[in-house]
């Protein structure tokens, strides 16, 4: 194996892929911590259960290869063909591997289930194969070596795979060496979009270090810039580079590494022993269980309240009839209401607001669909403003629910002036 | 060009994807839009912004096939390699396409911008091509025979090749006629793993007939089960696979096509004009979530509760501190006081309580991490389960989340017998 560049393909399987019923985001979780390792992805290449196709496409992959990583087709249906496909590729035998056997049989006796046949086929591997632990699932991963080529055959399902990358890349960085590290700083931002900041990158940092790879990634709700630099000697210039961002977009960014708007808001509020709670109307809920995917987020949040009819909003809430009957449900007056209503019932000390037009329906020429009233803030100190953002319904809820967040967590931190998405979504 | 089973295949370009900062969902749009026409995808190939290989793989792909799309690489800046690649494998000249750059000035016209060199890059397109219409962006898309393959050039930003997906089937629907339209049928389920559906279709339905192809698609919460025939011939066995496949796992099956249970719900209670309220320790608000992403849920959902702290249980939900001293929060007597009580203030007639210990922490012997106790039902009749589902934290919420609106599902359709789930699922 090439030490230094190995050439590494990715082989994804599965009909479901081919037919587009799956998008496929396990090949951009590999690239993203093979990435870790200063690997870069050559090629990939994904094709359905077809036995014959697949035999001769991993034939093709291990001539050309030093890793081969195959995702999919490790489960116990007859579609799973990974095992089959690379036993005849290796010209060895499947055969009972024990140590998988052994693992289906503690994951059936952990869920009280027998073992039936469809399981067991999960232990049949290529003679020689060595297994990858799967934390979670039943079917097991595992390598082969072929003349030359390391095949490493890895699950298809996202959060098996999420927990068997880090056994994978233990294995490759012990035979890789050391070599080609990158360091990678990750910057978590909301309200930036990807062609905005790269605009005022370019005006405001012309000599930017080509040492230092900048990029994006554009996801709902958050975007993340990215610092990549493969040379040790330019850590420092990654570091200036990170200086420079943070004085650009500073009150945009919630974080380095995987910060998330929630786990930010949570942690701030468990800092200062201080509680949030949620009066939603268009969001549903949305913001609470942001909150309460948080491990820990009990400390900071109690109470959540969803309050999706008028009259939940009066009972629950106590906002007046009068109000909801002269400016409506989405107006400022009902979220401030809303907001003051959440926070007397819950104790809380800071509230979130929300009431809006989420759509399809429902609109109408004064408030159009994507209209939304947000309110924010402290029993003493409730802010409001009125955006408009006519997105498809659950985007919508998304960006809506992290930008209430985002307030909170501007309130905390003391930098509440307007963010640059309230200018470019104000409603008319 | 083979008219009945024509191949396909598809041609990814971009370093965004192949680093993994993107997960490709474009290809997932075209193979859906092209299984209209009952054409599936042989297989799709994935590289870099790389001229040397791509060029090479353009070439393999031209050779082997009846039709190649390619996706990405159509943009103004000299990372976009798609013209100058297909002409060079073309061996043709690039030149300025009259149509395209048409196209682009009144692009540009309509945003009140000059034209500049990055835009007329656009217009460079191989002699010969044809354009495809880009109904938002100023690149065309574009068609270009090269020896019998016909390769299809569309743009990497997925509003723009939304829009021109319907030309470019328009145009492969005239050239390929009308053969070869495939039937799908798809069932949703809740509650069944893949390897138990698959055992238990093995062991009943040992005469599965040849030309119904059966696949699964295991998502969380749900899976599909997909039935696909080519034949229009076996119309009538793929029927008879879908009513034994009811026969098999009815309570189960949710609905057909992209029925979820939040939709089923929703759907449910609205033919009934009845109302359904949720009170949410461990899932967070995930349930409200769940409900408020449909469209129309409003008519059957109007109030959610999220009471994460018990002192929220007992001042919003009635719940007496009494039951929460002697029996603790995730208790049976705390989740049928928490329904009753937000049945009661939301003055609904059908409600879902959940207490759980979601993890990673606060898992004690007696109540692990994954213990949760269940109860759904209406004011008279309310029923409770006390389960123990240990995996992580979010995906915990999801299942919770999800069983609870299976139990209402199951109430409201009358088969509320004992799902599988809850057997291999019971709390010891």
């Amino acid at each position: 194996m090439n030490q230094h560049n190995p050439v590494v393909q990715l082989l994804l399987t599965g009909n479901e892929i081919m037919s587009g019923d799956t998008v496929d985001s396990n090949s951009s979780m590999i690239a993203l911590r093979l990435a870790e390792l200063g690997i870069a992805i050559h090629r990939k290449v994904t094709v359905g259960d077809a036995p014959a196709l697949l035999t001769a496409e991993l034939r093709d992959l291990c001539k050309q290869s030093d890793v081969v990583i195959v995702n999919g087709g490790l489960g116990p249906t007859i579609d799973d063909l990974t095992a089959e496909i690379l036993a005849a590729v290796a010209d060895v035998p499947l055969q009972e591997n024990p140590l998988a056997r052994l693992h289906i049989e503690n994951w059936c006796e952990a869920r009280g289930a027998a073992v039936n046949a469809a399981n067991l086929k999960q232990a049949l591997l290529p003679a020689g194969a060595t297994i990858v632990d799967n934390a979670i699932g039943s079917a097991v991963g595992f390598e082969l070596e072929v003349e030359g080529c390391l095949v490493i055959c890895t699950p298809g399902v996202p959060s098996e795979l999420r927990l068997m990358l880090d056994n994978i890349l233990q294995n490759l960085r012990e035979r890789l060496g050391k070599s080609g590290e990158v360091d990678i700083i990750r910057l978590q931002t909301f309200g930036l979009g990807e062609s905005t900041a790269q605009q005022i990158i370019s005006d405001q940092y012309s000599d930017w270090p080509a040492q230092v790879e900048l990029g994006f990634r554009a996801g709902a709700p958050q975007m993340e810039i990215k610092l990549t630099v493969s040379d040790p000697a330019a850590r420092d210039a990654q570091l200036a580079c990170k200086e420079k961002l943070y004085q650009l977009f500073g009150d945009h960014i919630i974080g380095e590494g995987d910060s998330s708007l929630a786990q930010q808001v949570v942690t701030l509020l468990a800092d200062r022993g201080e509680t949030l709670t949620t009066a939603e109307s268009c969001t549903g809920g949305l913001i609470a269980s942001m909150l309460t995917r948080i491990p820990g987020s009990s400390a900071a949040f109690h109470a959540g309240f969803v309050t999706y009819a008028n009259s939940i909003k009066q009972t629950v809430l106590d906002v007046p009839e009068s109000l909801l009957q002269q400016s409506g449900a989405v107006s400022e007056g009902v979220v401030i209401a809303m907001a003051k209503g959440a926070m007397q019932r819950a104790d809380a000390d800071y509230g979130i607001a929300v009431s809006g037009v989420a759509g399809p329906d429902g609109g109408t020429e004064e408030k159009p669909v994507g209209t939304v009233w947000l309110a924010w803030g402290s029993r003493d100190n409730i802010q409001t403003r009125c955006l408009l953002w006519p997105v498809e319904r659950t985007l919508f809820q998304t960006m809506i629910a992290a930008a209430g967040l985002d307030m909170i967590r501007r309130r905390l931190l003391g930098i509440e002036q307007d963010p640059s998405y309230f200018r470019s979504r104000q409603a008319k």
